[in-house]
C-alpha cells in the first residue's frame, strides 16, 4: 500500500503521521531535543517517522512522499531551514539530511503553512479555494492558501502578515520593528495587556487571578467572572484582533479565515465579537461577500496533514 | 486576423484598444459622459472599441475578447459593476450591456487589477510570476497578481491594500474608517500633509508654493528648491508610504512591486528611499530575497492591455 508520511517539528516534539487519503492512520512522536544539534533531531524525525510506518504495520518502501512542517523561514525550493530561532538552527539542510534515511521525495514548508494545508484538506476550510489561518500563539504565524495551494512568495519569505503594521511606531515586535500585528494580538501581547491592567487595577479580581500568574486565558477567566477590568482587557484585545482579521479580509477576501493557537480555544467567546467586527468595519461591509471565521479543528494533525500534501 | 478588444473605462474617458500580442496595435477614445447614464456610457465603449478596430483596418468579426477595466467594485464572475462611485453607477449589468453590440466573450475588473495585469504582461514586471501594483492617485488603488493571473478574493472583493490599517484610530478614510494605508500614502493624503505644514509654517518656501495651490508635487518642488519644511513633509510620507511597500513584502514577498499614479511620477526622488526603508525594515531583512521595486511604466496602456487579457 503507499501512504504519505507528514512530520510537524515541534520546539518540544517531533510528531510524525502516516496519511493515506485525507487520514493519519498512524503517529509517532519523540521529543525533539534540539539542544543536541540538528542531525540527531533529522535521525530522530527519520526514527518517529519509521515507528509510525510500522506502527500502521505498512512497508517503508510504499511511502512515496515525506513532507515537514517545521518552525522558522524555510526556503521550501532547496528543502532548507533558511533559520529557525527555537530550535537554534541555521541553513540546515534538512530534506537533504533526511534523505540518507528515507528514499520518498521530500519537501519543507513552515509549520502555520501546513497547518493552514492541512485544515482546506480535512479541516475548518475543508474544500476552500482560498483561505488564511492566523495562530495566535508566542507569535502571530499565519498561513496563506490560494488556489488550493499554499501560498509564500519568493523563497517562501511571504505570508508574514504577523509583521503588517497595526500601529505603525507602536509596541516593540519581536522582528525589530514597532506596531506589528503580532505585538497586539498574540498570545504574548495579551498577557503584557493583562499584567498591564492588573498592575494599574491591584484590586481587581483580575489583579487577584494574575497573581497567581498570568495567561493568554487570565483575562477571559476574569471576564466570566464578571471583572469590569478583565472585561475591558478582553475588549480592547479583540478590537485588536478584530483590527487585523478585518486587514486579511480586505487583502484577500478569501472563503475562510480560521483562528489557531492557544487563545483561539475560547471559541465563540473570541469568534463572535471578531465576526462583528470584521462585518462592520471591512471595505464594502455590506455589498460584499464575507468569509467565514472559525476556530481550526484540527490542532496538530493539520501540521502532519498538510506537510503530507505539501507536494 | 484576430484579436483582442481592451477598454480601460475613467471618470473623465473611455480608452479602447485593438490589442495583438503584447501590442496595443490602434487606440481610440471618447469622453465618459457619466452623467449621462450608464446605458449612454456602454453604447459609447463600443463605439470606441469600433473606432480602434477600425483604425486597425481590421473587421468587427475577428475579435475573440472584450476586457473592460473599470473603476470601482466589480463582480468580474457576473461581469456587472457592484458599485463605482465616480461614475455613481450601482449594479450595472456591464458584459451582458455590452453584448449587445459586440459578440465576443467579455469579462471586466478593477482598473488597478488591469493595469496591474497589464505591467506583468508587457510592462514594469514583464515576466513575473507574483507582483504587486499599488496607484497612488486620489486614493491608493491595488492590483494582485499571483501566479500571472489576477488574485482578488472572493466576489472580486479582496485586493484593497489601500484599506489596509497603518495607523489603527489614525487619519479618517474614505472608506469610513481610520488609519487606513490610503489616508496616508494617497495624492490626497499628502496634499493633506503638504496644507498642514504650509499652514504650520507661513514663512516657509512651501507655504508660498501652496498658496499659488496644492497638489502632489508640491512638497516635492519646494525640497528640490531647498526648502526644509518641504523636505520634512516628503520625508515623512515616503515613511508612511514604506511602511506600506513594506507590509506588501511581508505579505506576498512578490517579485516585483510597482508603483503607480501620479505621485510615481517622481521616479527615484520617491523609488529609492522606499527601496531604502524596506530593505532596512522588512521581515528577515538581510536573509531574504528582496523583491524590484520599480515605477509602472505603461501608464494607461497597462489598462487596455491587462483589460485585453482578462481571460
Amino acid at each position: 500500500m503507499q501512504y504519505r508520511i507528514g512530520i510537524d517539528l515541534g520546539g518540544t516534539n517531533i510528531a510524525a503521521g502516516v496519511v493515506s487519503g485525507k487520514k493519519i492512520l498512524a503517529e509517532a512522536s519523540l521529543p525533539t531535543g534540539a539542544e543536541r544539534g540538528y542531525r540527531a533531531v533529522i535521525a530522530d524525525m527519520a526514527r518517529a517517522a519509521s515507528m509510525a510506518v510500522e506502527q500502521a504495520g505498512l512497508d517503508r518502501a510504499g511511502c512515496t512522499f515525506l513532507g515537514i512542517g517545521c518552525p522558522g523561514s524555510i526556503d521550501t525550493e532547496a528543502g532548507r531551514v533558511r533559520y529557525a530561532n527555537n530550535l537554534q538552527w541555521k541553513n540546515v539542510p534538512l530534506c537533504e539530511e533526511l534523505h540518507a534515511y528515507f528514499d520518498a521525495p521530500s519537501a519543507a514548508s513552515n509549520d502555520a503553512n501546513c497547518a493552514a494545508l492541512g485544515e482546506v484538506l480535512a479541516g475548518a476550510a475543508r474544500g476552500m479555494r482560498d483561505a488564511v489561518m492566523l495562530t495566535l500563539g508566542t507569535g502571530v504565524g499565519s498561513g496563506i492558501i490560494i488556489g488550493g495551494k499554499i501560498y509564500d512568495g519568493m523563497g517562501s519569505c511571504g505570508g508574514e502578515l504577523g509583521h503588517t503594521t497595526l500601529i505603525f511606531g507602536g509596541e516593540p515586535c519581536t522582528c525589530g520593528q514597532r506596531g506589528c500585528l503580532e505585538a497586539y494580538a498574540s498570545a504574548t501581547a495579551l498577557k503584557r495587556q493583562t499584567s498591564r491592567a492588573a498592575a494599574a487595577h491591584p484590586d481587581s479580581l483580575l489583579a487577584g487571578l494574575a497573581r497567581e500568574g498570568v495567561s493568554g486565558r487570565t483575562a477571559f477567566e476574569a471576564m466570566r467572572q464578571g471583572c469590569p477590568v478583565g472585561r475591558a482587557v478582553v475588549e480592547q484585545y479583540l478590537t485588536y484582533l478584530g483590527a487585523g482579521v478585518t486587514n486579511v479580509v480586505n487583502i484577500f477576501r478569501p472563503q475562510a479565515i480560521l483562528l489557531g493557537g492557544g487563545i483561539a480555544g475560547e471559541g465563540e467567546t473570541l469568534l463572535e465579537p471578531v465576526r462583528a467586527y470584521v462585518q462592520k468595519n471591512c471595505y464594502g461591509a455590506e455589498l460584499s461577500p464575507m468569509p467565514v471565521i472559525e476556530a481550526a479543528k484540527l490542532g496538530n494533525d493539520a501540521g502532519i496533514l498538510g506537510a503530507a500534501y505539501l507536494r
